[in-house]
């Protein structure tokens, strides 16, 4: 009998092979490619649940006691942590990390660190691949942990079939959780360190703006009708807002370091679960995933597509630069040259 | 005599020229792409001051009070406020926009609010064409705000000569600082509200990390460097990073809402200026800067007609989307066919 092929021993479950499709991956070699092509017919099993919120706000303490959760519910638990680190050195700084090690001797759990990946904004990529990994190797439950704030982030978040905004209190103004986007991009909301003054008052606040969403504006809509909303509006179209039947986000406090409410948490992640698949909507929320996975390959590889013919064409990107610094290049002219195939 | 060009209006200094090429801009319209190729020649005038911190750490009030500083100074002022706004709306939300309203009936102050681009990731390149217009109006000083986590947001960063990262007391973990990447991109520290508890301990713990850094490794590079770093790494060649002359990142504290210490953080910041021009580093610093530019241009051209061709080859990208994710369609052949030219 022939050997088998990676793709089919990560299936098999076997954490080696998965581990070391995870380090191919990073290293972009093609052997990776082809084995993620392998594996991609047989995903879509994995549910995935992002947890995003401000730098402080607890979040790996969390994703923590919710690995402990699912694995007492005999689920396979995989974790990726995205960790926007330095840009310079490309190392993660593995901080809270460390809280997670309970877990490291249990093979239930698959834990991955992603650190950003240079200015091609290839860390939404990287996830998803991640993602898929993890998928074919039979994890019934996939966290993703991420910061919440900015585009990357945001992209990711997109990633997920249900997504954990956490929050504390006293973190600046009420106004932050509207700035940072984050309301519309919630399905359940988790107050952690309750325990704390003021923790009454943000789900007050959050109660609140939840309300006022009703009030002033249509429901939110789902990437697919935004896009097509944006769509029409460029084609000078009326646009025809899909109303979606209503999600009322979930509001939970949660104390992570005492483990309290984190079942409740659990119970209202599981009850949009639900509501995903009893509305309809989660074949809706399955394409905003494929087109936010896609749209993370398409971008990283079509840079760096253009930045191989770019240095084949005009010599190394570095002396480019110094020459667009010094006006002596023209990069809005450069880059129509590099768009026209 | 024939009519001035819109871009000869811009150079004149005339703000309603700013201003509309602002909003071609932004609707991508055919005029924006000649008028920022009309300008381009004539920039690289203004020197860019990017302010980033933590939501709530008082960005918006430090950088009303950096403007009335440089407008007392004479100097002409351009503020470009870097909104992550909801992905689904689009909407700005104004929030502690409103505080700058003070400056809003001074010719000598140009604010403009940009909120994130859904997912093609094109808010550094606004941003860049924002800087461009302002470069070219006369601006001489233009402060660009950010919420600083975030990849998009790192890749603005490094738009900037001068970057400032405010901090406060009391907004989580120590490591916090470290974790979102911050201590490598800045080159003055605000520790904002210095009056709260915790002030000192921030600064405390600033000059701790400093020190730690020049013990544990080698002075931060600058992106040039980086990259050259990664591409002799990726050619299997041993890499050669270059040690630039180093600049300590100044500490300073200040309480913005009062303005205490806003003179001092100027001087800082005036200091950093002075040290890139006698050390020779203005250069790499402006290639830097080009690059991220060009890059933030070439990502999101170079996704824009990939999406053309992948429609006008296989249809609306929504259907495209649903067919990966029913697996009918392979995401990863796809992008490898349009990646293809």
């Amino acid at each position: 009998m022939a050997e088998a092929t990676l793709a089919e021993r990560v299936r098999r479950g076997e954490l080696r092979a998965a581990s070391r499709l995870m380090r191919l991956v990073d290293d972009r070699a093609p052997a990776a490619a082809e084995a993620l092509r392998a594996l991609f017919p047989h995903t879509g099993k994995s549910y995935v649940i992002g947890v995003t919120g401000s730098p402080g706000a607890g979040k790996s303490t969390l994703t923590d006691r919710l690995i402990a959760q699912y694995r007492k519910a005999g689920k396979r638990v995989g974790v990726i942590a995205v960790d926007p680190t330095s840009p310079f050195t490309g190392g993660a700084i593995l901080g809270d990390r460390i809280r997670m090690q309970g877990h490291a001797m249990d093979k239930g759990v698959f834990i991955r660190s992603l650190a950003t990946r240079g200015n091609l904004g290839g860390l939404s990529r990287a996830t998803g691949d991640c993602l898929l990994v993890m998928d074919a190797y039979g994890c019934d439950v996939v966290i993703v942990e991420t910061v919440g704030v900015g585009q990357d982030e945001i992209d990711i978040a997109q990633l997920a079939h249900t997504t954990v905004v956490v929050l504390v209190p006293g973190m600046g103004d009420d106004i932050q959780a509207i700035k940072a986007g984050i309301l519309e991009v919630a399905d359940v909301f988790a107050v952690n360190k309750a325990d704390l003054d003021g923790a009454d008052r943000v789900v007050r606040e959050l109660k609140v703006m939840l309300e006022l969403r009703h009030a002033v504006r249509a429901p939110p809509l789902d990437h697919d009708a935004h896009h097509a909303m944006v769509r029409a509006k460029a084609e000078g179209r009326p646009a025809e807002p899909q109303l979606p039947v209503e999600w009322e986000p979930a509001i939970q406090k949660v104390i992570a370091a005492k483990d309290q409410g984190v079942d409740e948490l659990v119970a209202a992640i599981e009850r949009h679960r639900a509501f995903l698949d009893s509305s309809g909507q989660r074949a809706t929320r399955e394409q905003g995933r494929a087109l936010a996975q896609f749209l993370a390959l398409l971008r990283e590889r079509l840079v760096r597509a253009g930045l191989e013919r770019l240095e084949r064409e005009r010599g190394r990107l570095e002396d480019v630069a110094g020459k667009i610094a010094r006006r002596e290049v023209d990069p809005y002219a450069l880059v129509d040259e590099l768009a026209r195939s």
